[in-house]
């Protein structure tokens, strides 16, 4: 039996679980691309005639962000997107990805620009991860601080207003999950601060996928054919988070709409965290001028680590 | 080979993995003890000259809790314990559990005071759960919401200024997982009001146990041969709690302290939910008097449910 699409009644190719929606093809991007906008919406993460820098790693996620945003923003004359990928260096598998990030941009009349690890702060992940002195530093952790740092800078240079990055509501739920397990609450508001709560010094960074799932992420891709790279990374297998992914993937299938739930948690969270401490202010680091937690900042000490 | 304790290099009986500490018997009792006081200071849970009710379900958390409590307390002659057992009505459950509790409470020269839903409420479990309407509603609910409310009616008719329950680690995380899961941010709050900030009307209640897990609690019981039973309730089985119980339990042995790192998040957290709004005040119950979120109260909207 045919199932019909609870928008408009053609056959549905997709059951969006934690709405309870099947959906059409053209319904299944349409409603995507509307959850997308509603997300942008409700926390003001855009304004009419942003440079909106896009983080690009070639991957479902940032090509499915890309997409989107150049639907939505071409109601939006006076806006730009600017489809940006740092090349972190990581030999066998970026150089694949690059080609994907550049065919995908190609196609939606963009053009890409791509910076490096290496050229930026002289040294690929590669060589980070060869010449680190503490080995029980995972990958994982230089490069998030300097692809973070990286992108900042980036944005910066091209005098973007905003950085868009591809995290989904999978990827926002597990490090919720993370910090708490953790004891790292602070984090949970660091990492969920909005626009209007941006830090002076740093680009703004906005999430717009983070009320779509990994799932509708896929079906969305799939169904437009949408050019990606699926290799996964051959750092990647952080034993930490797979343990929470499998758990929440289980919780959120046996009852859909658990993701959403956790994500609205931590906003709630995050709002209480952020008004009822004074004490968010960052200091600047001292060899690079951004703002830190510290007095050097993470960037900053990893590369004196790293430089003996 | 035979283990030596860390504390005194006698022979271990139990690791205590989230401190990495080796225990002989005498260590065992001995460290344990001294937790549960370094939680009642830190949390500043009891007076000098407290008059203490002691929940007690015959169970083997309420059990570790009156023997601990009977031990710190005997310092404090101004202080008193109380055991109260509220008997829910549940047959071929509690009157082998009532049993447990009775032998426990004479072996500490301690009086139990025991009070039982048909009495309070003209209602036992079992005839609650047969006569409520609403069947999606668990036993579990019913159950939740007429304990605290007898074990608070209970506290006020015995004078007592402060009710003592046995949660430990290993519920408390549980629940604080369930609230984030079900974006319940504001329960987190709630669950763990201390007793500075507690609410008029409300007999304060402590969790002395909330930093020992419940494999301590099951160690401390064995060597002290502590007198509980174990049968579990017939009610017991909740689907929710249970996957989340299975997750952090296997959370827990792959990296010890995982607990009372969620636990130490959610004490942040409700500090900063308690002191960003001030939104916390409750109202009264239109037809019991006590302190409600809502106009009238949820023991009394189910009674009114029953009674039909």
């Amino acid at each position: 039996m045919q199932l019909e699409c609870s928008k408009c009644g053609k056959p549905a190719v997709y059951l969006r679980r934690y709405t309870s929606e099947r959906l059409c093809q053209a319904c299944l991007v349409q409603t995507t691309t509307d959850r997308v906008r509603r997300t942008i919406n409700r926390h003001k993460m855009l304004r009419e005639d942003d440079r909106i820098a896009v983080a690009i790693s070639g991957g479902k996620d940032s090509a499915v962000l890309l997409h989107i945003l150049n639907k939505i923003e071409s109601n939006f004359p006076e806006s730009e997107l600017i489809p940006v990928t740092i090349d972190e260096g990581i030999k066998g598998y970026r150089d694949k990805a690059l080609e994907a990030a550049k065919e995908l941009t190609k196609s939606l009349n963009l053009a890409l620009e791509v910076f490096s690890f290496k050229n930026m702060f002289d040294y690929s992940l590669d060589e980070l991860v060869e010449l680190r002195t503490d080995k029980s530093l995972g990958a994982c952790s230089y490069c998030g601080v300097f692809r973070r740092r990286a992108l900042n800078e980036v944005a910066e240079t091209l005098e973007a207003d905003v950085i868009a990055t591809g995290h989904n509501l999978d990827d926002e739920t597990q490090t919720i999950l993370m910090n708490i397990m953790r004891g790292d609450s602070r984090r949970i508001a660091r990492t969920n601060v909005s626009r209007e709560r941006s830090v002076e010094g740093l680009v703004p960074r906005i999430k717009p996928l983070s009320e779509l799932s990994e799932r509708d992420i896929v079906a969305y891709s799939h169904h437009l054919g949408l050019i990606y790279h699926d290799i996964p990374c051959p750092y990647s297998g952080e034993a930490y988070r797979n343990d929470i992914r499998s758990f929440l993937n289980d919780m959120e299938h046996k009852r859909p709409g658990t993701l959403l739930a956790i994500l609205h948690s931590a906003e709630a969270v995050t709002e209480a965290l952020l008004t009822s401490s004074s004490d968010w202010t960052l200091k600047t680091c001292e060899k690079c001028n951004t703002p830190s937690p510290s007095e050097i900042c993470k960037a900053c000490m990893m590369l004196e680590e790293i430089r003996g």
